[in-house]
């Protein structure tokens, strides 16, 4: 069994980790968000695929969510006493990985190659690849302009209403090698509970890869981000009030049309129905490795029947 | 008065504290050698422009004599983990520093820029110069072969017997903007206790530099780095003995030939005759700040008079 996972941010690398625990080695390969990639002070920072990284190495921070346990920051606060930038937070275990990153991106390495060395010296099974190798970038539009996105997430705190989701290098961006033969090969494809428009959107925004998604020959599944109608953290239920006009499971289900055979929603959401794809009741919330486990559990058996 | 001290490693930086400290505001121009500067990890690192940055700014190590006091060392293990360098130690606070003159640099901002900033952030009224803006990188040249400053003196460890010096880049690097004026201006020109080959040699590779001071129409003093005829510290006597065929006081000044009016030495050196340099018994060992305020006094009286 080969299972495929499109993913970004927390909910997408604590389902990776339950999904990790299942499967056999080998098995799982997560595809990772990269449009809220950002350079700060001159190292390229990934942090959906640092998340799951970090969250299949057992190095994540389950309290913040995200970035390593046990982080201490004096490398920021010296980079700011000497004027550098510091409203993108940077801990100094995190700052190790960004070092090696960018230095080897810039020796010529495309990301995913990066992202594979890095899996191997993680000693993890499980295959993490960038959606694209390519320059591709979430911008938000807002009535305060258009922001890069960590400016507008990090920097700005997400208050301003968003009014539009724009991915730069949609034209010109490929998928990274492996990902169109991994989605290809897999006998189960799922898309995390993570923002629609904003973590798994800049996956999809991949031409190749939406392509795949929509040809696919099994089951492609996705968990709803929304408990109740509610996002678990971030702004996911305004933009969908906003953009999409609700935050029921189907204006969830209707950002996937056309590339989802079911929907897994919380129970309190299961009641409505949505076009064309079913939807299946379950505990969604992953406050711990049980509940990772259980998730990851049903919806491998949704996919697989 | 104003004083332009020549500089590199440690005994460059603790005169600079003394001179400062018995300086008015603005009368000292400190002009650092930059022939050790290292890239790391991706960041340019300038170990004797920042030991002088860190002493003068009260954040120097004491015990360990470079980087920054109350260090931690957490980036630097992380990025070992993911497969990067660790054989050039760079602390969490240092690498603030580092990150920040890199994205400089990258910027297009020449060195001695970036390096005035720094010096305005850490609000010192003195002038920390890099001799050069220009690449200009110190080798070392022993029977194993010939390395790069760093290579040998870390990563080797410093172990091979030195046969000569090379200084890349002298045909073409210039001194930075303000070294020639300040060296024009100035009512007393020092040369600190630093290795001559390694800390001051790459200086005087800079022609104008060695010019201006050939041509100075005031007097300059040098104090010598060995204390009865050993190195404070660093492979200098072994050096010494090796190109130049002695450790006495007159060996020390046949390397500043033309360039000396007087030599201050340790007592246990101020034997031996000198050839057409006055040689100035005085307690040269920097033990602590008294130390390096006395030093910092006598050499001002031997160059004023």
């Amino acid at each position: 069994m080969t299972v495929v996972l499109l993913a970004g941010g927390g909910g997408g690398a604590r389902l990776a980790r339950g999904l990790q625990h299942l499967l056999a080695p080998g098995e799982l390969t997560v595809v990772a968000n990269v449009g809220d990639d950002v350079e700060i002070l001159g190292l390229r920072v990934s942090p959906d695929l640092d998340g799951v990284l970090y969250a299949l190495s057992g190095l994540l921070d389950g309290k913040r969510g995200w970035g390593r346990a046990g982080e201490s920051w004096n490398a920021l606060a010296a980079a700011a006493s000497w004027g550098g930038e510091d409203w993108f937070r940077l801990g100094d275990l995190d700052l190790g990985l960004h070092l090696v990153r960018t230095k080897a991106l810039r020796e010529g390495s495309p990301l995913s190659s990066v992202t594979a060395e890095l899996v191997r010296r993680a000693g993890l099974a499980t295959t993490i690849l960038p959606a694209t190798d390519d320059h591709l970038r979430t911008h938000v539009v807002t009535a305060a302009g258009t922001f890069a996105f960590q400016d507008w997430y990090v920097r700005r705190g997400h208050r301003d209403e968003v009014d539009g989701v724009v991915y730069e290098g949609t034209e010109s961006a490929a998928a990274a090698p492996g990902v169109l033969d991994a989605i290809g090969a897999a006998s189960a494809l799922l898309i995390a509970p993570s923002n629609p428009y904003l973590s798994i959107g800049p996956i999809l925004a991949v031409e190749q890869i939406r392509s795949a998604l929509e040809t696919r020959r099994t089951r492609c599944v996705a968990v709803s981000p929304l408990v109740g109608g509610k996002a678990v953290t971030g702004p996911l239920d305004r933009m969908l009030l906003r953009m999409a006009g609700g935050t029921s499971a189907a204006h969830v289900a209707a950002l996937y049309e056309g590339l989802l055979d079911a929907l897994v929603v919380d129970e309190a959401d299961a009641g409505e129905a949505a076009r064309s794809v079913e939807l299946v009741p379950a505990p969604i919330l992953m406050r711990d490795g049980d509940a990772e486990r259980g998730l990851a559990r049903r919806v491998l058996e949704v996919a697989c029947g």
